[in-house]
């Protein structure tokens, strides 16, 4: 990896910075935050802006210029990455560590008096917006909004925004038609008392819809918003999407429906002046709900008495809580996803073994084609994390030509992979070793294991919040004096992102909603020795009814039952360190990976991967 | 109980509500928060306001009266208290229930259109001022200052705020004298940049200068603020306290010197101007810092920008990690208390049992009794909870003469209760059955057990925040559908407040500070059966570093160590419920009772104790 050269880049930017052809007044520094205007965690090459000026493309940083200087405010993951894909113009700011600035402190420190900060009000949170024009303000300066967003204006050969077909997903797949969502959304709206609702995460858009899109990779969404009133519904997309026969009929665009239910299509570029237009006409009490994430500019249209703003919206919560053609469709999809994956460890460990020819990269490629032959295969969910020995101590790791290890019998291998099938959403981590590992190389596993477990298997009260869990998966690791740092579990997506809230499993969140019948987490501890090997052990389990005993005095109580169905290597495993419980857990849930799996395997005439299944779902035995 | 008759008295504080007298404008709706103006939790009689107007005497909730309405809230521990309190002119808002409103949203709905809400400007918090503030005001309501408190204007027999003697503590209680404490604040003011610091909490103020005393009841405070600055301590207190030559000497009143030492002694009341007077005379940059929780009125007296508030002051946090002496104190003081107990235990089980003569009442009595015998004992740390059968279940429940119960063989009988020495403060539950427990009741009685233990024997890396071990408390409760409806420990102050910050174990509290070796929090699962039974088993245990195989790569670790020793009934235990590891627990707990408090028990004498603690402390064994 060269940095990338960013001098005249730099250059370029720092003239428009002060043109009156782009901002009214100049601006001293100009702020390029990660993000797209839909505050998308996984973005378009074409919003990848912070990349284009720095170099540095990971997936979180905020880059700053100034007239003097250029800073990048990163997290530890990427600290090394940063370091090696920016030029000397740049100062690496490590976030996280005592002495590193905040963006808001630095700025203080560098800019000139009264100084006028830019930043794209498209781009910016509005959450993030009000605490850095509070700060900046305090100190005499102004953050200003940059209508036209500066990066485009040098980026000559920047890619078009992708504008890929829908695809329409019937009642089978969604449960619920896009009329009823729209019909409940608007009972929520008329509990808070909202005339309007707008639509803002793409993911939130699509699920509305029954739509689904694959303008950005992994994720099966589409550029879009949406503004629902009591008695409208507009659409905001481009291009001739909206002309395909199937998109036209799955909306009823021609059917002579209500006019409550009859959606006007708009282009994607007008929804500021159609929120601007909806701000001007409310009168006193008619209030407009938007997401406090939704960007500065959105929010802005709406005059602030009007606002109605909450960390999570009411589609965001609905969408967490499948409903069971959904939950059917998260079963199919991960009984294809174990297919593939029983595939793909009997095809490794025949390789590995003798051969030793097998690269991440290698394997990585061949659990992709594994999955693609399954019925319904879309895309992937994520970059597949597959890693091996000192490697998988990162946790976010991704191989590449420069850094592919081959896998061999002397190291674990972890392979973190997931799926798009049009009926669900996967995401599994499997550990293992095609050898023979280490007492203490077991003894992590089973640590990690036990944390599984513990989540896995929990009983709680209705109306407990995830992160409250958090602890179970990390008290096996603890009592030895073992940790790690990432939380234990993240909301899936159905056929939609891999990471969703408004629920998870983290001890660094607490304002998540609480866990409900029909959620869909993952729960992965893991456990990462640097320079060695990593451990993590990931299901995504769905959120069921428990029964108990005393049933909370009818309040209810909840525990989780495992959507992913592949075996956890038994080898790795230090079965003295298990309570018997703990063991019967492995035991029942290895027998359900055979009967469940094991048939369908049979169906596809899979004997071989078959026959390692059977190898790989043998009882444990623990000793008395 | 029968409920306070508040027709009246409602009536008088709506007109009060309306007059010029009191308001410059009327207000609509007049909030009575819990507290005092030290957001004290125990307040003193003239205090009670909240009490005073509803009849609701729980130590948290919060009274709102408007023209039409009078709605009451608070938290679990106190649903069937406050309902039983309170007259039919009262709603209760249950907290924490899914469908109770928060305070604003319950006055959005109920206001009429640009209303004004009043509130003490003494009593409320900076921080609730400010969330309030903004909930109203977004919809289109005011919330303003009303100086006079119109509790205090209808109250007629409104009791004298006390003004008690001092206790000073010397060295070998504190381990630090005022003046280290002094420059080890200046020096955490310099730290953060502050050139002032205002002293509000009352106990932070008994511990910045190592007095006590008791103008409320259960805690060793008196009434008092401080401002420090970097060459000035002022101390704002009432009465001819300081004309006591002990506390003259101990704060060198009249000595010569250094002038950054000299204590400017001032009238209580003179706090707001002279803060006024502080805050006018600010350069820029000259901050000066406050709790967040400060009232309203005080954080006003200084101009926005000159501010630096944080949840905790250095105060607060420095005096939750206790030195060597403190430690030993509260060693000390836990042995007294626990021969106290074992008094009382083996005196019980000889009245109850055959004669059945023995209240509620008389048995907190005779608790008190017995650790009045003790050396450097002052009063009870907080009202004593004696309470049999249905009565167990009534969380803080205190016994009165219309509640009083007389114990029997029949019943469970939970005691809850603590004490002020001068070396430390105590606070233990033990749950017992003077007759034969039900199969179910020893099993509540094992899970609860089951949750102390754990929590108790929680191994943890440095860091880590209290509310994240709430759940192990929890776990074998959730398994079988029970829980409990309030957190799992409190900090403890050393002769201080029984309830402190900042750290604690509960699922409500985020912003905790992370345990540090030296804390001391109490560690109380329960559970309660409305109508039948309360259990709960509470040690107050110390956070000490922890050995581990593997010990967090260097981060290091922690558990607890009990300071309670008093034995917890083995009759009420099911064994067959224990793991191997909790019974050892429970027998090596047992052993040092035995050790630790049979050897006072013998010092002092107390032979029959003795032989009831060797008797209650015998190994359980558990069935292989």
């Amino acid at each position: 990896m060269s940095p990338k050269i960013t001098t005249e880049l730099l250059k370029q930017l720092r003239q428009v910075m002060k043109s009156p052809k782009y901002v009214q007044e100049p601006v001293q520094a100009y702020i390029v935050p990660s993000g797209d205007a839909h505050q998308s965690e996984y973005i378009a090459p074409c919003d990848c802006r912070r990349a284009f000026i720095s170099g540095f493309d990971g997936s979180a940083g905020t880059a700053i210029v100034t007239e003097q200087h250029a800073a990048m405010w990163t997290d530890g993951r990427y600290f090394l990455q940063a370091a090696h894909q920016m030029d000397n113009n740049w100062t690496l700011m490590k976030m996280g560590l005592k002495d590193t600035p905040t963006q808001e402190d630095w700025l203080v420190s560098v800019l000139p008096e009264g100084s006028k900060v830019g930043v794209d009000p498209f781009i910016i949170p509005a959450d993030q917006w009000k605490r850095m024009s509070k700060a900046l303000r305090s100190a005499g300066h102004d953050l200003v909004p940059v209508k036209e967003n500066l990066i485009d204006t040098i980026w000559t050969d920047c890619p078009q925004r992708p504008c890929k077909p829908l695809i329409t997903l019937d009642l089978s797949y969604t449960g619920v038609s896009w009329r009823d969502k729209i019909v409940a959304l608007r009972s929520k709206m008329a509990e808070r008392k909202v005339l309007w609702f707008v639509v803002t995460a793409l993911d939130e858009v699509a699920w509305l819809f029954n739509l689904r899109g694959s303008d950005v990779e992994y994720n099966p969404v589409f550029f879009a918003y949406a503004v629902i009133g009591m008695n409208t519904i507009r659409l905001f997309i481009d291009g001739d999407r909206m002309m395909d026969p199937a998109v036209r009929e799955h909306l009823q665009l021609d059917s002579n429906l209500e006019p409550e239910f009859k959606i006007q299509v708009m282009p994607y570029g007008s929804i500021l002046s159609e929120l601007q237009a909806v701000g001007a006409g409310l009168s006193p009490k008619e209030r407009v709900w938007l997401s406090d994430k939704a960007s500065y500019a959105l929010t802005e249209a709406i005059p602030k008495a009007y606002r109605y703003l909450t960390p999570y919206t009411p589609i965001c919560i609905a969408k967490a809580v499948k409903n069971s053609s959904e939950t059917e469709g998260m079963r199919r999809a991960h009984i294809k996803d174990a297919v593939a994956l029983c595939e793909l460890f009997n095809w490794l460990e025949k390789e590995v073994v003798p051969k030793g020819t097998v690269t991440e990269i290698i394997a990585a490629d061949k659990a992709e084609e594994f999955r693609s032959q399954q019925k319904d295969f879309v895309e992937l969910s994520f970059a597949t994390i597959s890693s091996t020995g000192p490697n998988g101590a990162i946790i976010h790791y991704k191989p590449v030509p420069e850094t592919n290890r081959t896998l061999s019998v002397n190291e674990i291998y972890l392979l973190d992979s997931g799926a798009q099938y049009k009926d669900g959403t996967t995401d599994v981590t499997r550990t293992m070793h095609f050898g023979t590992p280490s007492a203490y190389e077991k003894e992590c596993f089973t640590y990690v294991l036990k944390g599984h477990i513990a989540v896995s298997a929990a009983i709680f009260p209705n109306g407990t919040k995830g992160h409250l869990l958090d602890s179970f998966a990390r008290s096996a690791l603890w009592d030895c004096g073992l940790d790690y740092l990432h939380g234990t579990g993240h909301g899936v997506g159905s056929f939609l992102n891999v990471h969703e809230g408004p629920c998870g499993i983290s001890y660094k969140t607490f304002a998540d909603e609480p866990l409900e019948a029909g959620m869909i987490v993952s729960d992965e501890p893991g456990y990462y020795e640097d320079g060695s090997f990593g451990i993590r052990i990931e299901n995504v389990v769905l959120v069921i009814p428990a029964e108990t005993k005393y049933n909370f005095k009818n309040r209810g109580s909840l525990t989780f039952e495992p959507l992913t169905l592949v075996p956890i290597q038994t080898k790795m495993i230090d079965v003295n360190l298990l309570t018997q419980k703990e063991c019967n857990w492995v035991n029942d849930y290895h027998q359900k990976c055979r009967e469940v799996i094991g048939a369908e395997l049979e169906r596809q005439g899979r004997h071989e991967a078959l026959l390692w299944l059977i190898r790989e779902t043998e009882p444990l035995i623990r000793a008395q």
